[in-house]
């Protein structure tokens, strides 16, 4: 490892999980750290920009599918510059490149000033992608390209998606819109709805609506919408369930609602064939391969720098700001992402 | 057809779909009707016995998959003798034959003096199984089958099932006992526990004890017992959802408890890719093909006539004693079938 590299670092680490995410934030606080070295295959990145996902709040709830052991630092996603290699073909050839980078495992993650990252889990970034653009390539931009993929290869004319406002949901909306694959976007608010016509949406429909369950079923049948990415969990999966035609299939991807999923009829999944599962671009990325990740990554940077993948940023913050920053952005997710800035 | 075909026959006729059973069974009466001429590939089969299932309830009801145009004659099997061939290889090879026999669409059922079968619906009954027996052949038997079938094909190495003591809950278990393949059984109330473990079962669960989540997880845990076949949905898919291990799969096949699924946890699908889909004899039927029904309709008669996959029928009942005796059924499904015999 080079000599400018200093042996400790600043981190943002997380002291306890609290399903109250307000207490799990309190438990974030600024510490130094010994800057971990790379093993073989790993490289070490010199962190630029972190942001923190809708994923990042679930895991400082105790409730994401990977668990560290505390105390440890969040972030499954950020940017940064590769300042050593553990070795390695692949790691070697990344020293010195800008990239970005993540991974889901526990270890210590992006919210930090350096971040071992597996080589196969970092992307070169282009010249025309900055730090702060690249911080959010992977976790948002590759769920909604996966989601489309899974739809697209599915057969499925028409897609329904909840919590369509988020910047997954916009990204997932460009590239229903680019492909003329009808999308039903389903939101809470009017002004989320006024955000995704203006963006080009077409079908959109407010939950709170009176008689939002009829629409619902009506724009599904008449698109002949049989996949459903469900972010909300609760009421809101049964709703869409019993809404769908027939050999429908809707794949929760998150948990905003923090109820259990209720209100699906089972005549409906016997005679209806309809069914309900999961979906995590983990396992997505793992079934996908090398190859495929590959040309995702590539038509995502150039969709990032042609501003049709945007990630709004609401505040950039220092790692000491972040604890404060991320109490409001737990509030009104919708509004922008809060974009930790560690160096 | 033969001169000794009567020109009417009598049936048990519905007139009306009821949510409220009670009502549904009110609104079933015998009367008059031509008897029916078959078409090409089809036979007339003089009916000598035809169950009622669950799935005949819940057909009154208007919730079944199937729904006919009213009235109609309900009854979905049953068994009697091939009296006339309209024509076609495999149908005039029927006739005089001793069949049991089914299909589910919009004609008239079993619960009648004559019924025309689809040949390819046909099984020849072999001689030591009697009419009474052949009855109730192919439902509860060729459920059982295939759902062994599907757990087996999918590599499954513990099953569980809820409302384990009805009739077709007891030949999953025989099945699962000779293959020795751990079953866990969910009943009610002891007396079904108590026939569960005459049986041979190891595994008896009730769903009324304090604990019943813990145990069932246990249970499902140290099993390893990934697919389950829920016939109550409601709360307790949630609840066997929640217990079971990692990647498992809950095939709803009925709505015992007539309450849409809840209690589903929207991260165990996502991190521990469960999910909840529906299980259809007829759609496990068309894809199976000749060959696997020819050979589980042999293994199922096999066992029919060696009294490991005896149906208990609690009642014998003329065409106009049905109804009454529906009635009484409906209120205690796992004390024996009712049997109604048109002749």
């Amino acid at each position: 490892m080079s000599g400018s590299i200093p042996s400790d670092m600043r981190v943002l680490e997380l002291e306890n999980y609290h399903e109250d995410l307000a207490a799990a934030i309190q438990s974030l606080h600024v510490t130094q750290k010994p800057t971990p070295r790379p093993g073989t295959g790993q490289v070490l990145v010199q962190m630029v920009a972190a942001p923190c996902n809708p994923s990042d709040l679930v895991f400082m709830q105790g409730l994401y599918g990977v668990k560290k052991s505390l105390p440890a630092v969040p972030g499954w996603e950020g940017a940064g510059t590769v300042v050593a290699s553990g070795g390695g073909m692949m790691a070697n050839w990344l020293k010195g490149k800008r990239v970005a980078c993540g991974g889901q495992s526990d270890f210590d993650g992006t919210w930090a000033e350096y971040y071992v990252a597996d080589s196969k889990g970092c992307v070169p970034l282009r010249k025309n992608i900055s730090f702060e653009q690249g911080a959010s390539l992977i976790i948002n931009p590759l769920t909604a390209w996966a989601m489309f993929e899974t739809a697209k290869t599915g057969g499925h004319r028409a897609i329904v998606q909840t919590a369509a406002a988020s910047q997954l949901g916009r990204m997932l909306l460009r590239l229903a819109l680019d492909a003329q694959i009808p999308l039903i976007n389903i939101v809470r608010r009017k002004d989320q709805e006024d955000i995704l016509r203006s963006l080009g949406a077409e079908s959109v429909l407010s939950s709170e609506a009176e008689n939002f369950e009829d629409q619902l079923r009506e724009e599904c049948h008449r698109l002949h919408a049989t996949i459903a990415f469900d972010a909300v969990s609760g009421e809101m999966t049964g709703k869409i369930f019993n809404a769908m035609p027939e050999r429908s299939t809707i794949l929760v991807y998150g948990v905003l609602s923090y109820a259990p999923c209720s209100g699906i009829d089972g005549g409906e999944m016997i005679f209806a064939r309809k069914r309900v599962q999961g979906f995590w671009l983990t396992d997505w990325v793992r079934k996908a391969g090398f190859w495929k990740i590959f040309q995702a990554s590539g038509q995502i940077q150039k969709r990032i720098a042609d501003g049709s993948f945007a990630t709004e940023v609401r505040q950039k913050l220092k790692l000491e700001d972040a604890p404060n920053g991320l109490k409001d952005y737990q509030k009104q997710m919708t509004a922008g992402k809060i974009l930790i800035l560690p160096k």
